[in-house]
């Protein structure tokens, strides 16, 4: 089948009229086909190792030969345990509040006239995503829960593996009385995704989740809206205000936790005024978990321990254990950098004053503005959504950690009993009531 | 000052720039600034009308040689009362509700550490529209409302009034204090809308309203994501179980009202079970009112009154006094129809059978879906939004008429008191409490 030329055109349009299917389903029904792939999927765990191997078997070559990194390794990697959570995954999808066919607003025009604006589900979403092939039940049971069809296309690295799942979940829905067909698909190779860019006749939404450079791509190249970031560029900016003992903690935090992350911090902005008493303390904070620490002149001159910045680095998401650190004469300073060189995502402020907390959370253009916290908490599960479809820095239709809510948009319902508009108009024309319902 | 070239990139710049202030502002302050501007519209009436006299009498040339048609003309053309009107409308947006600083959802991830998401203003956006000088008005006062900067592109016919109203609207602005300037600007050429449309860096949405042809362009030639409609290709379908008086009164009031409107029905799906005994009437009915009836092969044999149609008309907005009729085997076709050929804008089922109802406005993936109801409803001001930014078919963000929740976002604001994340990870990890606030 891997072999066999896709015709891209035929899934987009096949998926697109399964979406209009999938809409009228019932939660319940939906909740059961979740438990049924949960199921199929615990059922079939020696299959998927074993297919999994195949995977792993082509990557080792890869590995010793350099062209992938043992942390890709690692992620391409399924064993038991990584399957129980997929599992639970899954379980944990079906019970997430259904989404769709939520009324978000009702007002009645007239009486007799009742106009409902109803959440509903997009309907078809390609999801681009890299190497790790946990990616496909997580996706698969979020489309499936907000009732969108997918068309997913992970590394080629994972092709085995992802092909046995998508296999595996597609022959537990085909059981499950009224579930649609053709609701999660797989495309295979580069092309594909090529293919797939120029469907915005059928396609509603691409989320992208992968390198910078994947995600620049798909983004110049596609008419269809795109859900995701390109880069995390994230700031700590610590405030005359701080408390210095937060300050320390949350910027190291924000850097060691988890370096490659998108939330991870890159550039700490430090007050003017704590220059002399408090910059040497943290740039040692740093050093010592091992992070490089690159600075601008003037923190150069406070501490010649620092390799010295240039503009580069501002733009720069390091992914690694390095930061650059700049001193700014003000908060308006702080603020005018993170909207310069910031990429929308997360960025905090460490101070007492809640003042200058909210003047930076008010004026800071970020999906996530921060008051003493670690800008590692931008994440759907801690930010509770229950499941993460991505991160978004668009600033439209949805922004920051994205759950379900970011699969669904909504339809108007006009009930009425015969009205025409031209009873509302002109002479003696009837008056709208216009109110409120819900 | 038309006569000079215009920076785009530098407007655009700067109206980021302002972009971020504004978001600051209280709804007292955004609402002062309205009732500014509408007050010096009116006390400089009589220099808007001399302006748009200017405009006037080099349209009236173009009238005159066929041009431009006679409705372009009473649209461009100011007067008493017009203006009262758009003071008037300034004033009622300053009583709508503010969209932004709304706490949308809130949640508590631990003891004090507590995520507010918050509705704010999307950035930039640009407008282009043909035309209508009262536009202008319109949209910077849903722009000041929301707290949005606006680059504005209206029709060249209306080039002095569009410049004397956007001139009398900054003096106002000017005027209130902490008012960030650069907040409504506007841009004149058909190159300077192109270079604008490179500008995805500063701007972050473009609205176009006007002919299929323009929204086209536009959404073919940006990456800025787009807001509106090119088509408006609506139905309305009689069921078997409809109330014939109404389907007759439905069909006529959704064309005649304003044939040309984007909500106004192009096409006409009727039950087979009709096809003898009702048909012929409903037909007659339209032509009773001078519309020009196109049927397909099954209508025509029913009533050769009709003109065939072909499967062109299918596709075809008329914009006009003309519809098509086609036969239908049941409501799966009719729905597969519309979700064929429909454009996503608004279609209507004409039945008493509850179920038949809940099936259609399911299946139909369109942004309005109504039950024995005139297509024509489907506007801002009649669903009770208090204003119109305009019409979408989009499939994210917002869908129909689009009021100011469109002109929003949210960000994510988290106030924590020195949290980190190691705190919650690994051995011994803290627990979220994920306990819903709002």
């Amino acid at each position: 089948m891997s072999n066999q030329e896709l015709n891209l055109e035929q899934i987009a349009k096949t998926a697109k009229k399964a979406s209009y299917k999938l809409a009228s389903l019932s939660t319940e029904i939906k909740n059961r086909a979740l438990l049924a792939v949960a199921e199929n999927i615990k059922n079939n765990k020696n299959i998927i190792l074993n297919k999994n191997n195949d995977d792993l078997n082509m990557a080792k070559s890869f590995l010793e030969s350099g062209k992938i990194s043992q942390s890709i390794y690692d992620r391409l990697k399924l064993d038991d345990e990584k399957i129980d959570v997929m599992v639970e995954g899954i379980r944990d999808v079906a019970k997430l509040e259904d989404p769709a066919n939520k009324t978000l607003w009702a007002i009645e025009l007239d009486k007799g006239l009742e106009l409902y604006r109803v959440s509903c589900p997009i309907g078809v979403i390609g999801v681009i995503f890299e190497s790790r092939p946990d990616v496909i039940t997580q996706i698969a049971s979020l489309a499936i829960k907000s009732a969108n069809t997918v068309i997913l296309k992970g590394g080629s690295e994972a092709l085995n593996s992802n092909e046995i799942l998508v296999q595996i979940i597609n022959e537990a829905l085909d059981k499950v009385e009224e579930f649609p067909k053709d609701t999660v698909n797989l495309i295979k190779t580069r092309h594909d995704v090529e293919e797939m860019l120029k469907m915005d006749e059928y396609i509603d939404l691409i989320i992208p989740r992968g390198s910078n450079q994947l995600v620049k791509y798909i983004q110049s190249n596609t008419k269809i809206p795109v859900l995701g970031h390109a880069e995390g560029i994230c700031h700590v900016y610590i405030d005359e205000y701080a408390d210095l003992n937060k300050a320390t903690r949350i910027a190291v935090d924000s850097k060691i936790q988890y370096p490659a992350a998108c939330n991870a911090v890159e550039t700490i902005l430090v007050h003017k005024s704590l220059s002399q008493n408090y910059l040497p303390e943290l740039i040692k904070g740093l050093q010592n978990v091992d992070i490089k620490v690159k600075g601008d002149n003037r923190t150069w001159h406070v501490s010649h321990e620092v390799i010295e910045a240039t503009e580069e680095d501002w733009k720069t998401e390091y992914g690694d254990k390095i930061v650059s650190v700049k001193i700014v004469e003000d908060i308006n300073e702080a603020i005018n950098h993170i909207n310069t060189y910031g990429s929308g995502h997360t960025d905090a402020i460490i101070t007492e004053n809640t003042n200058n907390a909210k003047i930076f959370m008010d004026l800071v253009d970020s999906a996530g503005v921060y008051q003493n916290a670690s800008t590692r908490f931008a994440d759907g599960f801690r930010y509770g959504l229950g499941a993460e479809v991505g991160i978004s820095t668009n600033k439209t239709h949805a922004r920051g950690p994205v759950g379900l809510e970011g699969l669904v948009i909504y339809k108007y319902k006009l009930f009425g009993n015969g009205q025409t508009v031209s009873e509302y108009s002109g002479k003696n024309a009837k008056k709208y009531t216009h109110k409120v319902i819900k």
